[in-house]
């Protein structure tokens, strides 16, 4: 496999990755050696390159954005205690869904103030977390509101700020499971629902300071963004007009957009994004003599996708009548994203990179389906079983979708920071498989079959 | 909503299911108050509909094929303890991939010579788990069998029995993720890898008992079964001439798949499945003067599909633009296939499922993506926010494929049996989504943003 190919596809590792003797190193630490030290399937966060995807988002904001300005981090694309440390470290905000992700954040931590709650259909129990430990809650539709109005009638202290989510009507490229801003979305309210909910903010004394939208997850293209920040503008300048509440903070939510694959490069950058919603958004209001409000971006795979790393051991080799497979000891349950969205994925041996190109290969997991294809079609060398496999770009809606499907135990994931490594989840064990399980009492097998 | 639509959706769901005073009973208990005991979502299995279903193949089997004959569980498609005492009580066989629900099976007490251990891709330690525990193991590929060849090397005692996978290049009409015959399919050998195979099994001292070959998953045509079984017995005839070695099993895998809308009826029956296959094993042995081997089945979804049902509350009602929302507590996380294999379901209220229907209504779930829905366009009442609706034949590849995306804890899990009822798998706690992780150390926030 020639050079260039090669340094395409580390383009896509963490930014600290290097070849060493052929070892792929990534912070400085060989991945043969913690394959072998933590076992497989491995997956691998690097905190370079998530404290560097961060610098950018934070030096584009400044240099395209003369307000306030911030980034939340979207904890749906990959949350456990130590990324949520990282984020409180960092002094991101942190993008909850529901009460389940609201409990990690509180353990690691973070600052009420710092947290807010998303999610289309909140149970009770989800705004009642909310209201206990969270400082906003972005509401999606009119029911929830008189739900949320209801709750703060029933006791005193602090009660969340408020933001309402928009549903802009446009939506951005990219898969149709992922799309969210489209005129028939489940996700948030009309023109006119907005109108509504600010007058029921207003009537029942919950506080009103942000308004949201969303278009879409994994978008290369950023134009749609536009004309939706333009279409928030107008009702927003109708809301001053009628009202006179304007928000605080303006949210166009998140879903950039990674390259997964060598195919996918170049790829426009994170500043580009930014810097086109920084300018959109100053204009739009200097043209309508709005005032300026905060802008809080809500990254969370262009900022977490790079950091993270796959890593599976190859347990055998095999041809079928057209195919090269390497079948894996990981798959379908610790990402479902090829399946689920036909993502692309590519990846690297984690030795000898640049032995002789075979014919193109399929890489599969171990899986009782034919929807367990991690990749297609890749040229890669002629490995052996026994190697491993690096694919990168596996830090976003990966482990976060994780089953025990096929009675599959959950990956270790490791922290590497400057050479040094922390395990910040263990690997299941059988035993966490049978843990919620409980018997049944039957006689004795009634017959043999 | 009138009464035959009603009707013709109550045979989806468990065959104990009645609609006493306008609400819906299965054991003769009623849905909603099994909700408000155990919360939602609830899963919930009727032991009646699963016993029905097995006796409908055992008398199928009876009936269409003279020699001896068993059913295999696919644990593949829900395993846990309960279940797995279930098989065991039932005299099954259970079908394991991998360490991890063979840890099940042990744990429910499954005898050795009943376990069968599957999977195209078997790490050293489920080759290792399976020789201590199973009594079968069907292997894959050559490069597998010479693995477990080796392990007998390594000690005395019982050493399970041998299958060899046939790739029979034939597969059903079903979705591609879940075809498994097909010529470039990951799964299962050639016939001239088998026939290295039996000789290698020959030489290493293995065991050799079974053929076995699967054509996919969730199909409805039985006919392309029928040309992969004489295309076994073709291959069978010439290794009985050229080895003198003839299977004491033939297992043509599972996949017979269910109706899980009401669209989908009528559906060709079980027993039209297993006497097409009978039939067809019986006569294509006496045609080529072969003694009958023993016929062993895999029924997963069709045993067990139709004993489960999913019951969700309503958080919410939502009109957009061309839609009438319901958006339930539960979804993509415990069920994934209307998302991985765009699976159509239907529902019912619990409660007065013959009011008037009003337009068509779609059903979604609480996560961040347009992925989540769960039902499309289907004709529903007027259902308002706080009702419980189920989803009927929720019993195979739903939980067994759960995740906590979003945070989401899996469901609890009931099981009944003439109206007593057993929870089998408590609802996943807040704590439990802590569990894995540990802690890194961060200095204090080093900035605000």
């Amino acid at each position: 496999m020639n050079r260039s190919l090669v340094s395409r596809r580390l383009e896509l590792f963490p930014v600290t990755t290097q070849i060493n003797d052929g070892e792929l190193c990534i912070s400085g630490l060989s991945l043969k050696d913690l394959a072998q030290e933590f076992g497989t399937p491995l997956y691998i966060y690097d905190q370079a390159t998530l404290d560097g995807c961060l610098d950018e988002y934070r030096v584009a904001l400044r240099a395209s954005f003369p307000g306030r300005s911030g980034v939340t981090y979207a904890g749906k694309a990959f949350l456990c205690l130590a990324i949520a440390q990282w984020a409180r470290w960092q002094g991101l905000w942190l993008d909850c869904t529901g009460a389940g992700e609201l409990a990690i954040a509180q353990a690691a931590g973070v600052e009420r103030n710092k947290i807010v709650v998303h999610g289309v259909s909140k149970s009770q129990s989800d705004l009642e977390a909310a209201r206990a430990a969270a400082g906003t809650i972005v509401v999606d539709h009119l029911a929830e509101l008189k739900k949320l109005a209801a709750l703060k009638l029933t006791g005193g202290g602090a009660f969340p700020s408020v933001w309402l989510r928009l549903r802009p009507g446009l939506a951005v490229e990219t898969h149709h499971y992922t799309q969210t801003g489209q005129p028939d979305s489940k996700f948030g309210m009309s023109p006119a629902e907005i109108k509504l909910a600010v007058q029921l903010c207003r009537s029942s004394g919950l506080g009103l300071t942000g308004i949201h939208f969303h278009q879409g997850s994994h978008f290369h293209d950023p134009a749609p963004v536009e004309p939706a920040i333009e279409a928030a503008l107008d009702l927003l300048a109708e809301l001053e007009a009628q009202f006179g509440w304007f928000p605080q903070t303006f949210c166009p939510g998140g879903g950039w957009g990674v390259p997964y694959h060598e195919d996918d490069l170049p790829h426009l950058s994170i500043s580009d994004y930014v810097s086109l919603i920084g300018r959109t958004l100053m204009q739009g209001c200097q043209r309508r003599s709005l005032p300026l409000p905060a802008l809080q971006l809500e990254p969370g795979r262009s900022l977490v996708a790079r950091a993270g790393v796959a890593v599976y051991r190859v347990e055998a080799v095999k041809q079928t009548a057209h195919r090269r497979w390497l079948l894996l000891d990981g798959g379908l349950a610790d990402n479902s994203r090829p399946a689920l969205y036909n993502a692309r994925y590519t990846c690297l041996p984690v030795h000898a990179q640049e032995r002789l190109a075979g014919e193109s290969a399929w890489l599969a997991g171990p899986f009782c389906e034919s929807g367990d294809i991690l990749v297609e079609a890749l040229p890669l060398p002629e490995v052996q079983a026994g190697e491993y496999i690096a694919v990168p770009v596996s830090g976003a809606y990966q482990l976060s979708m994780g089953s025990n499907y096929n009675g599959a135990r959950r990956p270790a994931v490791i922290w590497l920071n400057q050479g040094k490594i922390n395990l910040i989840q263990r690997r299941e064990a059988l035993d966490d498989l049978l843990r919620r399980d409980l018997p049944l009492t039957f006689p004795d097998p009634r017959r043999a079959v």
